[in-house]
């Protein structure tokens, strides 16, 4: 019996990491679209009942909008689809910890559940600098999943920004001349 | 020479005072509009070189959308006007203390100076469950002002409340009868 329900459970645990990880895939194909326009590749998903509710990536530079990023225009289109404020049983899924205006938006929107590609130690806000996901100050907490697909994730950032400092080099030497 | 600096002082200070009542007054405005759609009274207007280049109120349930706070709104609109995501030379003037996702937004878009109304004790984070907008681990930090016009704003507030307890008691005695 004891060894049946571990068995249950370890099925339960593959089966959410399966499904973890596919939806992540889509995340990173937001972050994607954010690369291809120079900017910061990060990228957002939202899932609700098994369905992707809301996209988004981050355009902030594209859009001169310090909103622009990817988790609030996925709230944005996913509270549009639900026809509600309240995102209450719904997952984000997210290439990189959320920055403190994101993680406040996570909750704001009573987001049911998070899912973080790779960590922010300089400025995250799901557990690098603080956590506002867990604050029991707060009047709700988001459970939070991390490192799925890190490795995936974490090399997008480092491939853009060891371009971005090439370009920059780049440029001064052009200027330089 | 004593007397006429700290005279230069007072008087700059007055000018100040005047000033910020004077948006704040611009803000509450805003927060009227919210109460008229029966949604919490929270007004904001950001001020660029003089100009009111933003204004926001809260429209969250009317427009089922959790980002539609006043500060938000009024980020969003005062970007487009300047064309930059950097509010750098930016007072924002809010009548209730901001919540996390907006204390976040200023800090991500670099206002510099925002000023408070009315405090919001149970979920602010201004100073109360904690100051997004002053600590030293973000690439930012925000001056801030507290109680400009506050009988005003916590006022319009504490109207608000009451009157929905007394619509809500309506509602009950209305639905048992």
């Amino acid at each position: 019996m004891g060894r049946a329900r571990q068995g249950n459970n370890t099925d339960q645990a593959g089966i959410q990491k399966k499904s973890d990880e596919k939806y992540m895939r889509q995340a990173l194909r937001q972050a994607k679209k954010a690369y291809d326009l120079e900017e910061t590749p990060i990228g957002c998903v939202i899932v609700h009942e098994g369905k992707v509710i809301g996209r988004g990536y981050n355009r902030r530079n594209t859009d001169k909008n310090p909103l622009a990023h990817a988790e609030l225009t996925a709230i944005r289109r996913a509270s549009r689809k639900i026809g509600d404020w309240r995102l209450e049983e719904c997952t984000l899924y997210v290439t990189l910890e959320p920055c403190q205006m994101c993680a406040g938006a996570i909750v704001q929107s009573r987001v049911e559940r998070v899912v973080v590609g790779c960590m922010n130690p300089k400025a995250g806000c799901a557990g690098s600098i603080l956590n506002l996901l867990d604050m029991r100050e707060f009047n709700h907490q988001v459970r939070l999943e991390t490192g799925v697909l890190e490795e995936e994730c974490s090399m997008l950032m480092k491939t853009f920004f060891k371009e971005l400092r090439t370009k920059q080099k780049m440029r001064k030497k052009s200027l330089a001349e």
